[in-house]
């Protein structure tokens, strides 16, 4: 059972997990930022405490212990309860969701284990936007595409903002890395997946056509650049979404959650 | 030709439609928020220029300037040049776009003029997060949707981020409101369209099967709420996007693009 601690204090050093998350998790990767996965609000603590993400403490509110009570049965951490205007200070900046919970990273899960039994995979390329990140895992969940694969350079989806536009739902979807990137996508295909890129080219083949295989994994680049080149070349085909003459290429979440619903459309 | 004027002082009150954006934009109805359109970034300001908003004048760094030569071609109105520093203490934040333009608010469109040549029109209710507005004019641009109509309460479309976050779509994607809501909504019936309200019930009809008709109003409400039932009454068909058990719905803008990926695909 969560044991509740009330806290009187902003310094107290029990919320040391929460502190000045703007500053420090903006930067994980330095002194400072612990790299702890930080959920926000009841409906992605929830999310949390459901997921495979061992919890190390929440900080809220007493409104916010209430409503968590069932989800937080059997879960043996402390719950820091306090005041709003406490929480705001020690975290730096007002918290209208009132409640948070911090989070060890697991270890990586192996890709060999995120494709086994999956059917739909979207698989980034040097996406480097938190929002869009958590906007992919997000249309992933709810258009029940079944895993999130990186490949280059793309960023932490573990990041704050990324769990929070996620609702959480980074936590639930599966993700890997593709190692030796872009050959180790030969191990993608070896477990049976159709390898399709997504292009605004308009020479490339229709959406709704290119998806032939019972698997798929799309490749998606990030906005502006796209795939490169290198990563088309190790793909089945090149597919297109339709898009009007004159306008840029669509938000990658968007684009990917275009190609989900074709195959929730068609499966 | 646009004139350009040398500023060198982040006091100067020819600046004064650009100052403090932050804290006026938020609330453009109160005082200090005039209620000006501001185009923020090369490409959005472009396509400001080549847009019915009229630009009241323009704010940047010299390379912008530069790069703005050809679109500034018969623009008669004043560039204010000067650095960097100058423009973030003017505005209150730190621009790394490096070039605003200040324009007019044009009289609303007509809903008739709007609908006027139309095939796929979305209809929104109360759709309240400029975020959201802006990434739905964004998915109507890519996606060769042909206009936003607003019934009920809806944020308004030409705040500030919303004009950033659509890329400069809402500034060329025509938008109208229906009159009388939701009874307005036999206007558009009257144009030939038929109207479909998006809803996540299972027991709605699929997406791809419901539009049957050869122009459509695709009806979509707030995230959390929806639709209220008295929009959807006045709607020829409820729609469904397939979601995933045990998830929330789609945003809004995500839910829209799908439709609008259905028209594209079949159209």
């Amino acid at each position: 059972m969560v044991h509740v601690v009330d806290i009187t204090s902003p310094a107290d050093p029990r919320l040391d997990d929460f502190r000045d998350l703007n500053s420090s998790d903006r930067r994980p990767d330095l002194p400072g930022g612990k790299g702890l996965v930080i959920a926000e609000g009841v409906l992605v603590v929830q999310r949390l405490l459901a997921s495979r993400f061992e919890p190390i403490s929440l900080l809220g509110v007493d409104r916010r212990l209430t409503e968590l009570a069932e989800d937080l049965d059997g879960v043996d951490v402390p719950f820091y309860r306090t005041t709003a205007e406490i929480m705001a200070e020690a975290v730096g900046f007002h918290l209208n969701r009132g409640v948070l919970a911090a989070a060890h990273r697991p270890p990586p899960l192996e890709l060999a284990a995120v494709l086994d039994g999956a059917r739909t995979v979207a698989v980034l390329e040097g996406v480097n936007d938190h929002e869009n990140l958590g906007s992919m895992f997000r249309n992933a969940a709810g258009l029940g595409a079944d895993a999130v694969l990186f490949g280059g350079a793309t960023a932490d989806p573990l990041y704050r903002r990324s769990v929070r536009v996620s609702m959480g739902h980074v936590l639930r979807v599966p993700f890997a890395t593709v190692p030796d990137w872009p050959r180790g996508l030969g191990q993608v295909r070896d477990a049976g997946f159709q390898l399709i890129s997504l292009t605004p080219n308009p020479e490339a083949v229709p959406l709704a056509e290119a998806m032939t295989g019972e698997k798929v994994a799309l490749l998606l680049g990030a906005e502006g650049p796209g795939l490169t080149e290198h990563a088309m070349r190790a793909t089945d085909i090149r597919a297109r979404i339709p898009m009007a003459p004159g306008t840029d290429s669509l938000n990658v979440a968007t684009a990917a959650a275009m190609a989900f619903y074709e195959r929730v459309r068609t499966g």
